[in-house]
């Protein structure tokens, strides 16, 4: 055994050990611990913001907003399990005298699913990080979370990590409710997603790291659940009449959101695709003028910098392509629809602010475009109400396409509430059932179990016929409360 | 391409075709749609049934029954969508004024997930084959389904797959809304779920071909879900107050509910466990008289005869372990706990109608056994309440391991309803976190999508705010209906 699969061995071994007591914690325990944790964040003060500035090169201001995204998301999902409902509880009662057969007494419910492998992003080093989104949905459920810290702002995951484990010593808990694992080398990774123990995991980052994580996972002896969410290249559509009325601010629009963060949010607009004309002609020039004045800023650590640089240099080779870019980092190319769908390497993501501008002959190839559109975290559409009457077909297209979609909008910007759906087909993610973002984010990490004929007191609280929590849940075919 | 391949192709493309118009059909059509369905096989009359038996060997009176199971879960599936909860709607309403950012309206669903492969099952030639519950819950979801008919029993298959026709159109969809393959070979099932327009798949069957499949679904360029429910061993503990209070009707139950329909269930009982003594001498010998005698009787085909031969003689094989074998199949085995413990084969299916009797030295030796316990659909316990009290340990570890606890009852007979979990951890299924019996069979094949500032036109009714069909859904946080 290596010295990094020993590492992950014991972290495992310990979330494992942990697990049986940690899954029946009363609801109410786990929701003060996710709270614990949320002003542990807190507590650490200007200094968690000032290393995470140093290790990521983000403002100080957009890592406050941030902090406070990832301690809203710990409390929104401590508000979840305290109200209980998102365990879908059904209960079908007994009929002792049906014919042919009784029916026995059923009770069904979700239960947390086992040690839970988090690999953190580099681009929220906060929100989707050490104590971001997917730990604490998994911590939510019942599950100890191994996590794997990305290498690009490790003081800042130790910061955060000791914030969890302080909140772990005075909740009472066993220590392997969580671990995290430093160590840059694929090994590692390899070592978490392989381990016998592990029963599900969570990842957002690249397509090839993610495919390869989801590839190890599903080839165990026992494979398991794995969620990848790998980013994707987020089109934007331009109807004619909303060309007309709003295109400067459009433009204006599009532009901020491309080079928000210097590019590097999952939604970022990759694609934006319109019918040509005179009004299109004045929106190309002016997003090509915008990209050009455009500021960029430093990317999160080198190996980003470097995969932007080749996603550009790729693009650039192709034939047909115009491109402008600014002194900095942003980079606008533009092509005509006909030579985009020649070229599969225009519909793959380039993390950073880029994107492509494609000049449509027709709304048939604007939908020929959609058609040909992979699986994305979202789509986008500008236009008037008649407009969207106009194109229902390729508002149908992309509903087949994409997690989101936007209307009159931007993709950047992504709300942590019950009705977000971070997800899509692949490669948005590996699994476009699920979400990475939302209440629902909850769902990846319990699986249901059914009592037969259970007596009360193995049965959890929200299956006792009173009901005492007073969750919601299905009782012999209707929803009740 | 082969002719294997070609056939799956014109199917999944017909199926893809289809897939637009079906999944947009207001849920009322696809709930008569279905119904319609049952209907059309119910007007098949006796000659299924005559059918059926001659190809499966099982009797008329348990295929009557399995018909009307098969029929019933078409209409449940059609009172669920219509119901219309199932969609799992949720709302979050624009907030202007919030300050940093205003909060966009945001309305997320359930969709159709797009083409889905069936494998259909050898055990319920109706209930589990071309009409049965993967079809009808991907239907139910507006999903069009290509289906691979099981070998075992094609003229059932194409007698069923008539009656689906005959609803298609007479409801007026279009033809690749159900299309079925007929063909043996390895070969057409690969073609089926490496096709790039399948979007996601069911399979009842063998671990072997199961785990074969699976892999090709996550190989693909695009992996898709695949769920497959692969059989286990469903183990019975029988704890000692049980055991002195019952044991009489606990062997008579066990050995009935083995033999049930020549063991030919992924539910029956395949491992009984119990603490040594006095009384388990007579439970034992009770066991072996029960097995001696027992009537077994023909099986579904050749292929499950020869593999339920094989795994007898590789138990046979094992050192340490007594046998009772009637005259016909069944088979009885017996050891000690100890024994059992070194043999990884004793935790594996042997489909058909055998068990093995598991001797324990102790309490702790039982909650060794369940440790050492593979996934598993079902797990049972007969024990007085004193008995489940004093094993909260054990009942602990089989939570963890299967996905129904029957309490002082048997595995085989699983009702449809809201409450069943029909699934659980591998290699019982692919994924614990989904079952193929039961309403929630239906999550397997849908995907959530966030309409963002979305024209109402665009959205489902489920998903305006006057809610016309009354559906249960999450708004602003709050379960509203």
């Amino acid at each position: 055994m290596t010295v990094a699969e020993a590492t992950i061995d014991h972290a495992v071994r310990a979330a494992d050990a942990a697990f049986a007591s940690y899954a029946r914690t009363p609801a109410g325990e786990r929701a003060r611990f996710l709270e614990t944790i949320a002003g542990e964040i807190e507590n650490l003060g200007d200094a968690l913001i000032e290393v995470a500035n140093r290790e990521t090169a983000l403002p100080a201001a957009r890592l406050a907003g941030e902090r406070a995204r990832t301690t809203n998301q710990l409390r929104m999902f401590a508000s979840l399990i305290r109200e209980g409902s998102w365990r879908d509880a059904r209960i079908d009662h007994a009929i002792p005298d049906r014919k042919p057969a009784p029916r026995p007494d059923l009770r069904r419910i979700l239960i947390p699913i086992g040690p839970v492998g988090v690999w953190a992003a580099s681009n929220f080093p906060l929100a989707f990080s050490v104590a971001g989104g997917d730990t604490a949905s998994a911590l939510a459920a019942g599950n100890p979370v191994v996590l794997k810290a990305h290498p690009a702002h490790p003081e800042t995951s130790e910061m955060v990590a000791g914030a969890i484990g302080r909140a772990i010593r005075s909740s009472g808990f066993e220590a392997g409710v969580f671990s995290m694992v430093q160590g840059a080398s694929p090994e590692t990774s390899l070592a978490l997603v392989r381990h016998p123990l592990l029963k599900a995991a969570a990842f957002t980052g690249s397509l090839r790291a993610g495919r390869a994580l989801f590839d190890a996972a599903s080839q165990r002896d026992q494979p398991i659940p794995f969620f990848a969410e790998m980013g994707s290249v987020n089109p934007v559509f331009v109807l004619p009449g909303a060309m007309r009325e709003r295109m400067q601010a459009i433009a204006d629009g599009l532009s901020a959101s491309v080079n928000l963060g210097v590019g590097q949010f999952c939604t970022c607009p990759g694609l934006m695709i319109g019918v040509d004309g005179e009004v299109f002609e004045r929106f190309a020039s002016r997003l090509h003028a915008l990209f050009a004045a455009a500021a960029g800023g430093t990317m999160l650590y080198p190996g980003i910098q470097k995969s932007y640089d080749e996603g550009i240099e790729k693009l650039r080779q192709l034939g047909g392509m115009q491109v402008t870019r600014s002194a900095a980092q942003p980079a606008l190319f533009e092509t005509r629809a006909a030579t985009a769908l020649r070229h599969e390497e225009i519909f793959e993501e380039v993390f950073g602010p880029s994107a492509i501008l494609i000049r449509c002959a027709s709304a048939a190839e604007m939908e020929e475009i959609a058609r040909r559109m992979p699986g994305s975290l979202t789509a986008t559409l500008h236009g008037t109400s008649e407009d969207i009457l106009n194109h229902r077909k390729l508002v149908a297209l992309l509903e087949q396409r994409a997690g989101r979609i936007i209307f009159n909008g931007y993709p950047t910007g992504v709300e942590v509430c019950a009705a977000m759906q971070h997800g899509g087909p692949y490669p948005a993610t590996t699994d476009s059932r699920f979400t990475s973002v939302g209440t629902a984010a909850i769902q990846r990490f319990a699986r249901p179990i059914c009592f037969q004929d259970a007596p009360r007191d193995v049965l959890p609280e929200e299956l006792w016929d009173e009901n005492p929590m007073g969750v919601s849940r299905i009782v012999d075919g209707v929803l009740t409360r």
